[in-house]
């Protein structure tokens, strides 16, 4: 996080309910309440108000800010569950799809501080009305909901006049070896990541806002995480795959913004003339990796041990003693071989092996039922937000699929790349640069 | 819960990493100090312990009992998500069975203790030695862990011996008006319900009872739930379903062992003969009900009350004030036409309309993704426990498939029946009565 950002509403309460005052009697008698009417007028009342800190908040119910220069959940301390939807825009009207996106801010901004997703909420407008939230997350803290937007590639095509406007770095991820993509698991013209601390809170978020796109959007895909794999935080400590193994120590963390500027954070100087509203923005990149857990399961320590680079019960680069140890690729073990084997993955992922390339990965596994033959889909999906995926993710990621030893335990069936915006500044709306 | 249950270990700690007592230094060197050997050994050396009360744990990361005269994760406070897998059996060799189930008890008594699922944990038996746990959810606390397991009608042919022991109550389900069954997500000789407050140790545990399983059972079909839609504990506050509505508010609760008796656990006269070993245990049906929740949101408000039967923001009885309120079938509106509509799910589903049936409901909320046409995949994975599915769960739901108009909005595509065995005791393993 380089700076302050502006909390959008008066910290007065955490829950939906509270927010809303709605007392017992009144909704039952199907009367709202609401703290807010429309757009302007909800975006006027909200008070610019003290700084927030990028580390964690008090609790893991509270709101996190959802204005500033940066969208949340980026940088964000990661919280514990992700719904991430990808979305195809299914209308040519560009008035339609700038009024969602407006429509979009408005609802998210509400959700994020624990309101519903609009005034009137469950009770909708009398009892003929029909209710403007869905009502699952009624009563339940903002449990740190944060809800980020990205625009994929394909909506740079002919249909909303925003050819001229794509930035240069938002193009197709180019195919890597092993890749077995399957396209209804990957692309989209339109992504939101909720990320939330509460799973219910993350899909009502979701789940609200694919309503509101009713007509003009369409779900290409979805994907449900939990156990986020990646700290983003020195706040937090660092969580496990579905390997056992720790993953993502040597992530950027939140508390290094010089770092954040310079691997995260689009600068003006990259984005020139017509993409300049992609200045303060971040490219997101998704990747669903399915993991052969049932293969890894058995194989022994060492080989575990050896595919990561880490040990495998504290995390410490193999031949040393602690998780945040720095890796010494130069260290050679007993047998006079390096001790971090050349085909390892942290090594190969390494920024010193990689001319200095990181990446913020902000990732989470999944468990999606059974694969049909006997076995668990699980694995990762792999988020990670970059200041530019040309000279980031993808050399990374054709160091990784050459090299790396791990893949043959691991599988990319899902692929994605969408440019998120900067942060919605008092009075604006998601995009509002690249639609003004 | 209708006696006090042993608690198999002291409470020294929770954490999978303190129970074990592993140091950095230990772990590191792949040396393992577990708490305990092979099976007699640990349930040998874990005591008799005080009695533990029914209700909620101190904290949600506490463990709960795994032994006693009922199954934990029955009556147990719900906890906030789960993890469901059903498998078949795929070798016809009765011991090898058998051992599977002594190992699982111990595996899975061990993991609701916040321990690895085996001594050597995930640092195995040395470097060349395969680790003994996955790992994923190492230094995690215990979080409520919960794991029970039932036996299919399947698993009662000819295969293992124990047609003869096939309780009566145990029958395929007969089909429901309006099913749209998915074989690959019906049926099973076994499941296990994994339920904590937290999902990675809900898919540890499956998974490593699923790998403890190799070459015995294979995966059929899987299920991860979230925001329990049933409080069983008067402790709990009733969470919302998909609907945005409260659910369960009338659900059976642990807090009175008198109606659980009457409607949950099999008693001795159930069960005579051969079927004896299922004395102490219960039914569990399973029910993958996919919610159409783009049609429901477009659904007016009094509509979406009527249909279920209450208020959407209190959880009142239509026509009272208060959630706990009982509901009043006789009451009538301003229009002289029943407060609550003689379809309304609520009408249909009460005891008192049911010549007094009551079911304990254990569900939970689920999103898998899309459907492939622009929907989310969600709706309620639907877990009830009665103490007799023929005279309960079926006449239930009969007549809910023929006239509630939920029906409009809910489509069940997945089905199962398991009967789960009553509790184990020291020195037994799940199932031990049936196969002894």
């Amino acid at each position: 996080m380089t700076g302050p950002i502006p909390q959008p509403q008066p910290a007065s309460g955490v829950s939906r309910r509270g927010l809303l005052g709605v007392s017992a009697g009144a909704a039952a008698a199907g009367v709202a309440v609401g703290f807010g009417g429309g757009y302007a007028a909800h975006a006027a009342a909200a008070p610019a108000a003290e700084a927030a800190p990028a580390t964690a908040p008090a609790s893991l119910d509270a709101p996190i800010p959802f204005r500033g220069p940066h969208q949340a959940g980026i940088v964000t301390p990661a919280q514990d569950r992700v719904h991430f939807v990808a979305l195809d825009v299914v209308t040519k009207d560009r008035a339609l799809l700038v009024d969602l996106l407006k429509r979009w801010t408005r609802a998210a901004e509400r959700m994020t501080v624990g309101a519903e997703a609009a005034p009137g909420g469950v009770v909708g407008g009398g009892p003929y009305g029909v209710p403007q939230d869905t009502g699952e997350a009624y009563g339940l803290p903002a449990s740190g909901l944060t809800v980020t937007i990205g625009f994929g590639p394909s909506l740079f095509d002919d249909r909303f006049g925003l050819s001229a406007r794509r930035p240069a770095a938002l193009q197709d991820l180019p195919a890597f070896r092993g890749d077995d993509l399957d396209p209804a698991r990957s692309g989209g013209d339109l992504c939101i990541q909720a990320c939330a601390n509460d799973p219910q809170v993350a899909v009502h978020a979701v789940r609200n806002l694919v309503r509101l796109g009713f007509g003009v959007v369409s779900v290409r895909w979805s994907q449900l995480g939990f156990g986020r794999t990646s700290s983003t935080s020195t706040t937090q400590t660092t969580a496990r795959n579905l390997f056992g193994f720790k993953d993502g120590t040597n992530n950027l963390k939140a508390e290094d913004p010089a770092a954040i500027d310079e691997h995260v954070w689009v600068a003006p100087a990259d984005v020139p003339g017509a993409a300049a509203w992609m200045s303060g923005g971040s490219y997101l990149v998704a990747r669903r990796i399915r993991m052969h857990i049932e293969v890894w399961d058995r194989t022994n320590l060492q080989d575990q041990q050896d595919t990561i680079g880490r040990t495998k019960a504290v995390g410490a680069p193999l031949g040393q003693e602690k998780e945040f140890d720095e890796p010494d690729f130069a260290l050679k073990g007993a047998d006079n071989q390096p001790a971090i084997p050349v085909d390892a993955h942290i090594r190969l992922a390494h920024s010193s092996n990689l001319g200095g390339i990181k990446i913020l990965r902000r990732g989470y596994n999944f468990t999606d039922g059974t694969d049909g033959v006997g076995h668990l889909d699980a694995g990762l999906f792999f988020i990670a937000f970059v200041r530019d995926p040309g000279k980031q993710f993808v050399p990374m990621q054709q160091a990784l699929a050459a090299k790396d030893v791990l893949n043959e335990y691991i599988e990319h069936n899902g692929s994605a790349l969408f440019a998120c915006p900067p942060g919605v500044a008092e009075g604006g709306y998601w995009g509002d640069a690249l639609f003004a």
